[in-house]
């Protein structure tokens, strides 16, 4: 694709004083500043640590950032290297515009693989595909154009909107729902049975776990991650939220639109996420933890309780960021510390 | 089911004095109390946050504390709004089989499903249910009413007792043995190799993994878990002992009975459990960690060494929670501490 | 298989005076030295714990250190015990080749099970063994000699060398290559897509991940690890890495050559590892981190920035192996800290 035509499909328009098409190059491809070759589109950011690598950069293309304090001296030395480049907003959107253009998705022939095993009670919305050895439980609903990858499992009574793709291995348990353009990952569980158990004179009794998980329209779920339905009600992710790998999430949680979390980060049961909360990897939070809208907290942190909207938190038990970052400092200080404490008390002897 | 009907099934017979049928509602399911409506069960237990929701709520039926100073109140409350009510020793265990009432479980038809894949040498219990797209592997002995989901596969070898569940996608490697009454929740992975290389000057080299892994009967392993075989001897879980989510158990471990590890747990090789030993969490044991009868982790601790039978530990390195406790508050007030020291240092300087 | 037989397969040659036959038994497995019977192979390394249990052992030959000072005293009580014997300066290595002559892995015969589903393109090298159920995409290549255990599924465009094994629900996802001699275990995911999304005023927008994953030659991957691919390039794992179970790894990482992650590791996009790096236990390296060639972090710790070479840093944000487990050690005594200076402060008030 020549990069002009790559630019009528970017969403963002900008002056023809930021942009040079130079030789108009064909692109097949993208890469990283520092290794494109002559038919691959790059991108830097303001900011970026690669922006020393434009002056001898190779690639076919760049998009820039169009402010920012080297916005013009960026463009000057695409110029001089003889690049083509458009400079814009935000390089990052129309980077990720620009590779879906180039790598456009196949979406698979629509249809059912004669391998799969298919309950005769569910009902499968039209384009939608459903690849080798899936098994489709009773009373399933699948909507239109889903991709069902090979391996996927529903069990009975799940529904699911338009436009998901649940990858293979997914498993689906029981009463699961998803809205419309979800996307499951390799070998996530969603729907299984929340870890409730009373204890007893004879051991663990099962408490029997016959609630639902519900995930709202766009939300996306990382390979492995696990999403546990509750005893009682359901376990709800908000729209837009990005779940990354191995994330464990328990019974009853509840989370807002648009929220994120990074790899293996764990959510016990009945705690609850605000709009456009951010958890870094490893994060924990206890039981019945609440994040408030906005909320941050940081890679490892441990939240116990309640952290309000827009904090950003750390550590565990963790505080506020900022405060953490104090105390940690002198933690690494704590041998000089204490000796100078004892020094002091030597003194003060009579 | 009738009120008065789920009440004969309910373990815990209790004086007529401490029931109240109102009109015998009909009930369907159940849910919290502040979100149940008029053909729901809900409980409260002592100490519940949720007891003030009590006097406006919409449940049918309400199971009760029988003791504890706001047993009364709530038994006349529940009388005022019409509820009707039974007040027990234990309300959680008593809704845990309420719900098994409400909800009985569906029993898959005995029978192996066309689409499966049996080794002829396998040998499958009566009343067994192998779904499909099942694979079992050559000499494996399943028991008596046993339960296998779509797409789990055994390895050769294995052994499973009777009345066991195995969920779509688990794995069970070879030589693996599961007790009567086990359950292996999607995507867990039982008798897998345990991580063993010897360096040496070419690299890693594998230390062949030979043992095998034995759960006991009632063992519970979670979405995604994974328990390894050592190279010589057994991973042993003990009897009763239930395992959370995305738990990692390292080759060689053995549990004492009725633990429960919660989810994102990792135990390194060779740590030995006693009975009802609790880790919260996404703790972690070191190579052969030792935890004594009923010790308890906190969420995200790391344990080294060994911990007495009784102890509760947190932080890492893992100290007594109470110590963990005083030193974490005052890790809060660093800056302060630091700061009084300097201020001190001042004063003493001649 | 007699003990002078297993003796002729292992690598390392001993004079004749480092060694005893004894009966020369016949061997038909291996056990701790505790467990070790009469017809079982054990080995002692020198400091190892159960030297202790060599007086009373019952195993029928045992591995010994040529070296260490106990090594003199621990071929003596062999030789009362009534103990084949030989001492080596590596037994654990030793151990490892003994182990694999005792239990000689079974080759499952080449072939493809009638239940796999091959796309018609794909190109299967010579002695590979494709399992039960498995499923094949378009353009995959695989090498000879390979193992598929049931369910594996290759997504289209995939490559494998030869002599790979494949454990059964092990994920590769498009464009993944794979080096001769990896293995990657049980609900393992590789070249799924990386965590990117783009912020934008109406959520999070998907990074397109076009990149791929490579593993070098004699990988291994444990069970339910993910390693993600790039939007752009590849995330690279160096030769001889070796992955324990239910490691993340982000998009775009690159790891030296001969690496150790135990289970629970996480590493955030873009971290690049050296050669030999050693990350304990449920460690999490943030964004970009580099940990140099030998550099080790010890469990639980997480790391930011830049670690030198041959470096060992623990805690959380990662600091010197050292001065962490100082600051660590008064971390448990500031209650006493505290009050010491609260005591020095009453003191100094005029």
């Amino acid at each position: 694709m020549r990069f002009s035509e790559l630019l009528s499909q970017l969403s963002e328009v900008t002056d023809a004083s930021l942009r040079h098409l130079a030789d108009d190059p064909e692109l097949h491809g993208a890469a990283a500043l520092d290794q494109a070759q002559a038919d691959q589109l790059t991108f830097l950011e303001p900011g970026n640590a690669l922006a020393a690598a434009l002056a001898g950069s190779n690639a076919g293309a760049i998009l820039l950032p169009a402010r920012g304090d080297e916005a013009a001296a960026l463009q000057q030395l695409a110029l001089e290297r003889g690049l083509a480049w458009i400079a814009l907003a935000d390089p990052r959107l129309a980077f990720a515009e620009a590779l879906a253009a180039l790598h456009p998705r196949r979406q698979p022939a629509a249809g059912i693989h004669p391998s799969a095993v298919v309950d005769p009670s569910a009902v499968v919305g039209m384009g939608s595909h459903l690849g080798p050895l899936v098994v489709i439980g009773a009373n399933v609903q699948i909507g239109a154009s889903c991709v069902l990858h090979p391996q996927v499992v529903l069990y009975e009574d799940v529904q699911i909107g338009d436009d998901c793709e649940l990858h293979a291995g997914a498993v689906l348990h029981p009463g699961s729902r998803l809205g419309r353009g979800c996307v499951v990952h390799s070998n996530a569980v969603v729907g299984s049975e929340g870890f409730g158990f009373v204890p007893t004179a004879n051991g663990w009794r099962k408490m029997p776990q016959t609630g639902q998980v519900v995930l709202e329209e766009g939300v996306e779920v990382g390979c492995g991650s696990t999403i546990d339905r509750p005893s009682v009600g359901e376990t709800r992710i908000g729209a837009g939220t990005k779940i990354d790998n191995l994330v464990h999430i328990g019974h009853g949680v509840s989370t807002g639109k648009g929220c994120a979390l990074a790899a293996q980060v764990g959510i016990a049961g009945g705690a609850r996420l605000g709009n456009g909360v951010i958890l870094a990897g490893q994060v924990g939070l206890a039981n019945k933890a609440v994040m408030g809208d906005r909320a941050i907290a940081s890679s490892k942190s441990g939240v116990h309780g309640e952290v309000a909207a827009g904090e950003v938190v750390s550590g565990y038990p963790a505080i506020s960021n900022r405060l953490w970052l104090r105390s940690s400092a002198i933690f690494n200080k704590l041998p000089e510390l204490a000796k100078a404490l004892r020094q002091l008390e030597k003194q003060a002897k009579p």
